[in-house]
């Protein structure tokens, strides 16, 4: 299988784990950090597919995102696809919940304050 | 007030946190550590007050031992108190559980691998 994404695209298509594969401690490591819930909330207020990577508003530059993505991903958190030369993202909403009960619902409700 | 706990003991009392001031994001960088997971989930088989910090079966030396329950009394995780050269510890669990719910269930119940 060709590693590259279609659609026009020459990045490598990106891996993902499933949910139901990571761990307690990847998952919370995953999501103790600002920028990665503050991307959360944003896929959560988005519709699926939707959203693409570099439509967030996160202080950060396109390395550093894409690392939080690549984590949030590896945590089972966010699916992502290319449609020519977007990125687009889905929530993992029901797989993580699964997983991981209450979790995302604590991240998406409770005060980051 | 004195620094000093009372009962022989000539370390400084140990500081809290009160788990309603208790950052997200500090909740979730203290519990993503398997030391910290291990201690929390030592102190939820134990009953209140009957585990001293000598007594917890972690591969770790006395001083990150000290660190990691500094970590989870910031978080709202443990109260300490000194009962002569012992300092012993209780799970917050009421009082975390109403700050983020079910986060604690996690931690106990989840897989850590």
């Amino acid at each position: 299988m060709s590693n590259r994404a279609v659609g026009g695209s020459h990045r490598a298509a990106p891996v993902h784990t499933d949910p139901g594969e990571v761990s307690l401690l990847t998952a919370l490591s995953a999501v103790a950090d600002p920028v990665r819930i503050q991307l959360i909330r944003d896929l959560a207020g988005s519709a699926d597919w939707t959203r693409s990577c570099s439509n967030f508003d996160v202080p950060i530059g396109k390395a550093a995102l894409s690392h939080h993505f690549s984590v949030l991903r590896g945590a089972g958190l966010v699916e992502q696809r290319d449609e020519g030369p977007r990125r687009v993202n889905r929530l993992r909403r029901e797989e993580f919940e699964a997983r991981f009960p209450g979790l995302l619902d604590l991240l998406l409700h409770a005060d980051t304050e």
